[in-house]
Protein backbone atom coordinates (compact mmCIF):
# COMPACT_ATOMS: atom_id res chain seq x y z
CA UNK A 1 0.00 0.00 0.00
CA UNK A 2 1.26 3.06 -0.76
CA UNK A 3 0.93 6.46 1.38
CA UNK A 4 -1.20 9.30 -1.10
CA UNK A 5 1.12 11.80 -1.98
CA UNK A 6 -0.19 14.88 -0.06
CA UNK A 7 -0.17 12.90 3.28
CA UNK A 8 3.24 11.85 2.18
CA UNK A 9 4.46 15.37 1.72
CA UNK A 10 2.96 16.46 4.88
CA UNK A 11 5.45 13.98 6.58
CA UNK A 12 8.34 15.54 4.50
CA UNK A 13 7.20 18.99 5.68
CA UNK A 14 6.65 18.03 9.31
CA UNK A 15 9.75 16.03 9.82
CA UNK A 16 11.77 18.69 8.19
CA UNK A 17 10.51 21.50 10.87
CA UNK A 18 10.95 19.41 13.54
CA UNK A 19 14.86 18.53 12.32
CA UNK A 20 14.83 22.47 11.90
CA UNK A 21 13.53 23.12 15.67
CA UNK A 22 16.24 21.07 17.53
CA UNK A 23 18.85 22.79 14.80
CA UNK A 24 17.66 26.15 15.59
CA UNK A 25 17.54 25.12 19.28
CA UNK A 26 21.01 24.25 19.18
CA UNK A 27 22.84 26.71 17.20
CA UNK A 28 20.54 29.76 16.40
CA UNK A 29 18.89 31.15 12.83
CA UNK A 30 22.15 32.12 11.38
CA UNK A 31 24.36 28.72 12.46
CA UNK A 32 21.31 26.74 11.12
CA UNK A 33 22.23 25.48 7.64
CA UNK A 34 19.94 24.26 5.33
CA UNK A 35 21.84 20.97 4.67
CA UNK A 36 22.03 20.76 8.68
CA UNK A 37 18.39 20.85 8.55
CA UNK A 38 18.48 18.35 5.85
CA UNK A 39 20.76 15.80 7.13
CA UNK A 40 18.86 15.93 10.79
CA UNK A 41 15.85 15.21 8.60
CA UNK A 42 17.68 12.50 6.45
CA UNK A 43 16.36 14.56 3.34
CA UNK A 44 17.93 15.96 0.30
CA UNK A 45 18.02 20.11 -0.85
CA UNK A 46 15.98 18.80 -3.17
CA UNK A 47 13.27 17.66 -0.90
CA UNK A 48 13.79 20.51 1.38
CA UNK A 49 13.57 23.65 -1.69
CA UNK A 50 10.24 21.36 -2.79
CA UNK A 51 8.67 22.44 0.60
CA UNK A 52 10.15 25.44 1.67
CA UNK A 53 11.58 28.69 -0.88
CA UNK A 54 14.21 29.14 1.81
CA UNK A 55 15.50 28.87 5.28
CA UNK A 56 13.73 31.90 6.53
CA UNK A 57 10.34 30.58 5.26
CA UNK A 58 10.78 27.51 7.16
CA UNK A 59 11.67 29.07 10.33
CA UNK A 60 8.55 31.19 10.15
CA UNK A 61 6.23 28.57 9.63
CA UNK A 62 8.06 26.80 12.60
CA UNK A 63 7.38 29.98 14.88
CA UNK A 64 4.15 30.32 14.11
CA UNK A 65 2.94 26.40 14.23
CA UNK A 66 4.88 26.63 17.95
CA UNK A 67 2.45 29.96 18.76
CA UNK A 68 -0.89 28.25 16.88
CA UNK A 69 -0.44 25.14 18.95
CA UNK A 70 -0.21 26.73 22.15
CA UNK A 71 -2.97 28.75 20.82
CA UNK A 72 -4.96 25.80 20.36
CA UNK A 73 -4.93 23.93 23.15
CA UNK A 74 -5.52 27.32 24.86
CA UNK A 75 -8.64 27.64 23.16
CA UNK A 76 -9.77 23.78 23.87
CA UNK A 77 -8.99 24.29 27.57
CA UNK A 78 -10.90 27.36 27.77
CA UNK A 79 -14.16 25.61 25.87
CA UNK A 80 -13.34 22.72 28.43
CA UNK A 81 -13.68 24.98 31.58
CA UNK A 82 -16.39 27.17 30.36
CA UNK A 83 -18.71 24.28 29.74
CA UNK A 84 -17.32 22.23 33.08
CA UNK A 85 -17.76 25.02 35.21
CA UNK A 86 -13.99 25.61 36.44
CA UNK A 87 -13.88 29.06 35.12
CA UNK A 88 -15.77 31.03 37.08
CA UNK A 89 -16.06 34.96 37.59
CA UNK A 90 -14.84 34.47 41.27
CA UNK A 91 -11.78 32.28 40.26
CA UNK A 92 -8.46 32.97 40.83
CA UNK A 93 -6.81 34.48 37.94
CA UNK A 94 -3.15 33.48 38.44
CA UNK A 95 -4.92 30.10 38.78
CA UNK A 96 -6.87 30.13 35.99
CA UNK A 97 -3.97 30.89 33.87
CA UNK A 98 -1.78 28.24 34.78
CA UNK A 99 -4.66 25.64 34.16
CA UNK A 100 -5.50 27.68 31.02
CA UNK A 101 -1.40 27.73 29.52
CA UNK A 102 -0.62 23.99 28.16
CA UNK A 103 2.80 23.31 30.05
CA UNK A 104 3.18 19.94 27.75
CA UNK A 105 4.72 22.25 24.87
CA UNK A 106 8.60 23.42 24.44
CA UNK A 107 8.80 26.96 26.07
CA UNK A 108 12.02 27.08 25.75
CA UNK A 109 11.89 26.83 22.11
CA UNK A 110 9.39 29.02 21.95
CA UNK A 111 11.58 31.81 23.33
CA UNK A 112 14.47 31.17 21.37
CA UNK A 113 12.67 31.55 18.36
CA UNK A 114 10.54 34.23 19.32
CA UNK A 115 13.88 36.32 19.94
CA UNK A 116 15.70 35.83 17.13
CA UNK A 117 12.91 36.35 15.12
CA UNK A 118 12.54 39.69 16.77
CA UNK A 119 16.23 40.70 15.93
CA UNK A 120 15.99 39.32 12.76
CA UNK A 121 12.72 41.16 12.25
CA UNK A 122 14.80 44.37 13.05
CA UNK A 123 17.03 44.36 10.84
CA UNK A 124 15.54 42.85 7.46
CA UNK A 125 12.51 44.51 5.67
CA UNK A 126 10.67 41.11 3.99
CA UNK A 127 11.72 39.35 7.09
CA UNK A 128 10.18 42.23 9.38
CA UNK A 129 6.64 42.16 7.01
CA UNK A 130 6.46 38.45 7.18
CA UNK A 131 7.44 38.56 11.27
CA UNK A 132 4.16 41.26 11.22
CA UNK A 133 1.88 39.69 9.49
CA UNK A 134 2.33 36.63 11.35
CA UNK A 135 2.11 38.40 14.85
CA UNK A 136 -1.28 39.84 13.58
CA UNK A 137 -2.66 36.86 13.02
CA UNK A 138 -1.60 35.71 16.63
CA UNK A 139 -2.89 38.78 18.25
CA UNK A 140 -6.59 37.87 16.14
CA UNK A 141 -6.49 34.39 17.80
CA UNK A 142 -5.93 35.83 21.35
CA UNK A 143 -8.41 38.32 20.48
CA UNK A 144 -10.42 35.59 19.61
CA UNK A 145 -10.20 33.59 23.16
CA UNK A 146 -10.82 37.08 24.71
CA UNK A 147 -13.52 37.92 23.37
CA UNK A 148 -14.90 34.59 23.53
CA UNK A 149 -14.39 34.98 27.35
CA UNK A 150 -16.54 38.12 27.38
CA UNK A 151 -18.99 36.76 25.59
CA UNK A 152 -19.71 33.66 27.70
CA UNK A 153 -20.07 36.80 30.58
CA UNK A 154 -17.83 35.42 33.28
CA UNK A 155 -16.05 38.57 32.81
CA UNK A 156 -15.88 42.14 31.80
CA UNK A 157 -12.61 43.62 30.73
CA UNK A 158 -11.09 47.65 32.11
CA UNK A 159 -10.03 47.73 28.40
CA UNK A 160 -11.10 46.67 25.41
CA UNK A 161 -10.53 43.46 23.74
CA UNK A 162 -7.51 44.00 21.35
CA UNK A 163 -5.46 46.16 23.69
CA UNK A 164 -5.91 43.04 26.15
CA UNK A 165 -4.42 40.82 23.69
CA UNK A 166 -1.65 43.02 22.77
CA UNK A 167 -0.61 43.46 26.75
CA UNK A 168 -1.06 39.70 27.45
CA UNK A 169 1.28 38.62 24.75
CA UNK A 170 3.76 41.24 24.96
CA UNK A 171 3.80 40.18 28.89
CA UNK A 172 3.88 36.50 28.13
CA UNK A 173 6.77 36.79 25.77
CA UNK A 174 8.69 39.38 27.84
CA UNK A 175 8.40 37.53 31.38
CA UNK A 176 9.37 34.09 29.48
CA UNK A 177 12.31 35.49 27.93
CA UNK A 178 13.51 36.55 31.16
CA UNK A 179 12.59 33.74 33.01
CA UNK A 180 14.41 31.40 30.39
CA UNK A 181 17.77 33.50 30.60
CA UNK A 182 17.77 32.85 34.01
CA UNK A 183 18.55 29.39 32.69
CA UNK A 184 14.58 28.02 33.70
CA UNK A 185 13.11 25.27 31.51
CA UNK A 186 9.82 22.78 31.70
CA UNK A 187 8.07 23.77 34.40
CA UNK A 188 9.47 26.38 36.12
CA UNK A 189 9.80 28.14 32.89
CA UNK A 190 5.94 27.66 32.20
CA UNK A 191 5.17 28.91 36.06
CA UNK A 192 6.70 32.19 35.78
CA UNK A 193 5.05 33.20 32.56
CA UNK A 194 1.28 31.43 33.99
CA UNK A 195 2.49 33.95 37.05
CA UNK A 196 3.41 37.08 35.40
CA UNK A 197 -0.19 36.34 32.90
CA UNK A 198 -2.79 35.75 35.63
CA UNK A 199 -1.39 38.81 37.47
CA UNK A 200 -2.06 40.93 34.17
CA UNK A 201 -5.11 39.38 33.96
CA UNK A 202 -5.92 40.24 37.10
CA UNK A 203 -5.82 44.09 37.18
CA UNK A 204 -7.24 43.75 33.19
CA UNK A 205 -10.62 41.93 34.73
CA UNK A 206 -13.39 44.50 35.75
CA UNK A 207 -14.44 43.93 39.64
CA UNK A 208 -16.97 42.06 39.46
CA UNK A 209 -20.57 43.84 40.16
CA UNK A 210 -22.07 43.72 43.09
CA UNK B 1 47.27 72.38 29.64
CA UNK B 2 46.87 68.78 29.40
CA UNK B 3 44.08 66.90 30.33
CA UNK B 4 44.16 65.10 33.43
CA UNK B 5 44.55 61.32 33.20
CA UNK B 6 40.64 60.36 35.00
CA UNK B 7 38.99 62.86 32.33
CA UNK B 8 41.31 61.61 29.27
CA UNK B 9 40.36 58.19 30.19
CA UNK B 10 36.69 59.19 30.38
CA UNK B 11 36.60 60.44 26.64
CA UNK B 12 38.86 57.24 25.25
CA UNK B 13 35.80 55.52 26.76
CA UNK B 14 32.38 57.95 25.72
CA UNK B 15 34.18 57.77 22.62
CA UNK B 16 34.72 53.78 21.70
CA UNK B 17 30.70 53.67 23.08
CA UNK B 18 29.75 56.14 21.23
CA UNK B 19 31.62 54.05 18.36
CA UNK B 20 30.39 50.68 18.83
CA UNK B 21 26.89 52.29 19.44
CA UNK B 22 27.01 53.12 16.24
CA UNK B 23 28.97 49.56 14.96
CA UNK B 24 26.17 47.51 16.64
CA UNK B 25 23.02 49.63 15.01
CA UNK B 26 24.76 49.14 11.55
CA UNK B 27 25.96 45.53 11.49
CA UNK B 28 24.71 43.81 15.24
CA UNK B 29 26.65 42.19 18.01
CA UNK B 30 27.87 39.24 16.32
CA UNK B 31 28.85 41.40 13.24
CA UNK B 32 31.16 44.75 15.12
CA UNK B 33 33.97 44.13 15.77
CA UNK B 34 36.69 45.54 17.71
CA UNK B 35 38.69 46.38 14.99
CA UNK B 36 35.61 48.22 13.01
CA UNK B 37 35.03 50.19 16.69
CA UNK B 38 38.42 51.13 17.22
CA UNK B 39 38.69 52.18 13.54
CA UNK B 40 35.54 54.30 13.49
CA UNK B 41 36.30 55.74 17.28
CA UNK B 42 39.95 56.47 16.18
CA UNK B 43 41.75 54.29 18.73
CA UNK B 44 43.97 51.20 18.53
CA UNK B 45 43.32 47.76 19.96
CA UNK B 46 45.74 48.66 22.72
CA UNK B 47 43.46 51.71 23.78
CA UNK B 48 40.15 49.38 23.57
CA UNK B 49 41.47 46.88 25.71
CA UNK B 50 43.13 49.14 28.33
CA UNK B 51 39.71 50.33 28.88
CA UNK B 52 37.27 47.13 28.09
CA UNK B 53 37.77 43.43 29.12
CA UNK B 54 36.00 42.51 25.70
CA UNK B 55 33.48 43.65 22.85
CA UNK B 56 30.66 42.16 25.35
CA UNK B 57 31.88 44.06 28.65
CA UNK B 58 31.76 47.37 26.20
CA UNK B 59 28.39 45.56 24.84
CA UNK B 60 27.01 45.47 27.95
CA UNK B 61 28.36 48.96 29.47
CA UNK B 62 26.27 50.26 26.68
CA UNK B 63 22.97 49.15 27.18
CA UNK B 64 23.01 49.39 30.83
CA UNK B 65 24.38 53.03 29.81
CA UNK B 66 21.30 53.85 27.55
CA UNK B 67 19.05 52.05 29.92
CA UNK B 68 20.78 54.46 32.52
CA UNK B 69 20.69 58.16 30.94
CA UNK B 70 16.69 56.97 30.13
CA UNK B 71 16.13 56.20 33.68
CA UNK B 72 17.41 59.45 34.95
CA UNK B 73 16.00 61.38 33.06
CA UNK B 74 12.57 60.17 33.88
CA UNK B 75 13.56 60.75 37.88
CA UNK B 76 14.16 64.21 37.13
CA UNK B 77 11.08 65.11 34.28
CA UNK B 78 9.06 63.17 37.78
CA UNK B 79 10.27 65.09 40.18
CA UNK B 80 10.13 68.30 38.01
CA UNK B 81 6.05 67.32 37.40
CA UNK B 82 5.86 66.57 41.34
CA UNK B 83 7.27 70.06 42.35
CA UNK B 84 5.73 71.91 40.01
CA UNK B 85 2.32 70.22 40.34
CA UNK B 86 1.64 68.88 37.02
CA UNK B 87 1.85 65.56 38.05
CA UNK B 88 -1.33 65.47 39.87
CA UNK B 89 -3.48 62.69 40.79
CA UNK B 90 -6.83 63.07 37.90
CA UNK B 91 -4.00 63.73 35.20
CA UNK B 92 -4.62 61.34 32.15
CA UNK B 93 -1.63 58.42 32.58
CA UNK B 94 -1.44 58.09 28.89
CA UNK B 95 -0.12 61.98 28.77
CA UNK B 96 1.60 62.00 32.09
CA UNK B 97 4.22 59.06 30.90
CA UNK B 98 4.15 60.81 27.39
CA UNK B 99 5.57 63.87 29.49
CA UNK B 100 7.51 61.75 31.36
CA UNK B 101 9.47 60.15 29.21
CA UNK B 102 12.34 61.44 27.14
CA UNK B 103 12.15 61.33 23.68
CA UNK B 104 15.21 63.07 22.73
CA UNK B 105 16.97 59.69 23.39
CA UNK B 106 17.46 56.88 20.55
CA UNK B 107 14.87 54.40 21.17
CA UNK B 108 15.50 52.62 18.19
CA UNK B 109 19.10 51.76 18.99
CA UNK B 110 17.64 50.73 22.52
CA UNK B 111 15.55 48.19 20.97
CA UNK B 112 18.30 47.00 18.61
CA UNK B 113 20.78 46.50 21.45
CA UNK B 114 18.06 44.77 24.18
CA UNK B 115 16.94 42.23 21.36
CA UNK B 116 20.46 41.21 20.75
CA UNK B 117 21.12 41.48 24.39
CA UNK B 118 18.50 39.56 24.92
CA UNK B 119 18.97 36.51 22.17
CA UNK B 120 22.50 36.32 23.54
CA UNK B 121 21.93 36.08 26.73
CA UNK B 122 19.94 32.65 26.17
CA UNK B 123 22.42 30.71 24.19
CA UNK B 124 25.36 32.48 26.54
CA UNK B 125 25.48 31.64 30.65
CA UNK B 126 28.34 33.66 31.11
CA UNK B 127 26.67 36.65 28.94
CA UNK B 128 23.07 35.71 30.70
CA UNK B 129 24.34 36.08 34.05
CA UNK B 130 25.31 39.69 33.30
CA UNK B 131 22.39 40.61 31.21
CA UNK B 132 20.20 39.80 34.71
CA UNK B 133 22.46 41.78 37.02
CA UNK B 134 21.62 44.69 34.97
CA UNK B 135 18.12 43.76 34.51
CA UNK B 136 18.12 43.79 38.15
CA UNK B 137 19.82 46.95 38.61
CA UNK B 138 17.41 48.27 36.28
CA UNK B 139 14.15 47.04 38.31
CA UNK B 140 15.68 48.34 41.21
CA UNK B 141 16.05 52.14 39.56
CA UNK B 142 12.14 51.52 38.36
CA UNK B 143 10.91 50.62 41.24
CA UNK B 144 12.70 52.95 43.09
CA UNK B 145 10.76 56.16 40.57
CA UNK B 146 7.58 53.77 41.31
CA UNK B 147 8.17 54.16 45.15
CA UNK B 148 9.18 58.16 44.82
CA UNK B 149 5.45 58.69 43.37
CA UNK B 150 3.48 56.49 45.38
CA UNK B 151 5.63 58.02 48.44
CA UNK B 152 4.00 61.37 47.36
CA UNK B 153 0.54 60.08 48.04
CA UNK B 154 -0.18 61.19 44.56
CA UNK B 155 -1.16 58.13 43.31
CA UNK B 156 -1.94 54.46 45.00
CA UNK B 157 -1.33 50.87 43.18
CA UNK B 158 -3.33 47.86 42.70
CA UNK B 159 -0.08 45.67 42.85
CA UNK B 160 2.81 45.97 44.61
CA UNK B 161 5.91 48.16 43.29
CA UNK B 162 8.14 45.31 42.42
CA UNK B 163 5.04 43.79 40.43
CA UNK B 164 4.58 47.11 38.77
CA UNK B 165 8.28 47.71 37.75
CA UNK B 166 8.67 44.33 36.05
CA UNK B 167 5.23 44.87 34.42
CA UNK B 168 6.17 48.17 33.00
CA UNK B 169 9.68 47.35 32.20
CA UNK B 170 8.41 44.05 29.97
CA UNK B 171 5.15 46.18 28.63
CA UNK B 172 7.81 48.65 27.64
CA UNK B 173 10.53 46.89 25.88
CA UNK B 174 8.12 44.79 23.88
CA UNK B 175 5.66 47.22 22.42
CA UNK B 176 8.74 49.41 21.39
CA UNK B 177 10.27 45.64 19.76
CA UNK B 178 6.93 45.76 17.67
CA UNK B 179 6.89 49.19 16.99
CA UNK B 180 10.67 49.58 15.75
CA UNK B 181 9.72 46.28 13.38
CA UNK B 182 7.20 48.18 12.25
CA UNK B 183 9.89 50.71 10.95
CA UNK B 184 9.13 53.46 13.26
CA UNK B 185 11.62 55.65 14.32
CA UNK B 186 11.94 58.91 16.19
CA UNK B 187 8.80 60.71 17.58
CA UNK B 188 6.60 57.70 16.50
CA UNK B 189 8.43 55.16 17.88
CA UNK B 190 8.61 57.08 21.07
CA UNK B 191 5.21 57.85 21.00
CA UNK B 192 3.78 53.98 20.69
CA UNK B 193 5.35 52.88 23.66
CA UNK B 194 4.32 55.76 25.51
CA UNK B 195 0.92 54.80 24.44
CA UNK B 196 1.51 51.09 25.76
CA UNK B 197 2.87 52.48 28.92
CA UNK B 198 0.12 54.10 29.71
CA UNK B 199 -2.58 52.25 29.24
CA UNK B 200 -0.73 50.00 31.52
CA UNK B 201 -0.20 52.94 34.67
CA UNK B 202 -4.00 53.43 34.17
CA UNK B 203 -4.68 49.55 35.28
CA UNK B 204 -1.85 50.04 37.90
CA UNK B 205 -3.28 52.77 39.34
CA UNK B 206 -6.01 52.52 42.08
CA UNK B 207 -9.08 54.58 41.54
CA UNK B 208 -8.56 57.67 43.68
CA UNK B 209 -10.29 57.65 47.32
CA UNK B 210 -13.67 59.74 46.65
Amino acid sequence: MTIPVTKRRENTRARLMDAAAQVFAEVGLEGASVEAICERAGFTRGAFYSNFESKDELFLQLASSVAEQRLASVRGRIDEFVASGVLRGDADPIELVQKVMDSGLDDRLGVLMMSEIRIRALRDDAFGKAYLAQDRAMLASIEGIIQGIVDSGLFALRIDVPAAAQMLMVQWEGCMARAAVSGWDGEKLHRAGAEALGQLVELIIAPAAP
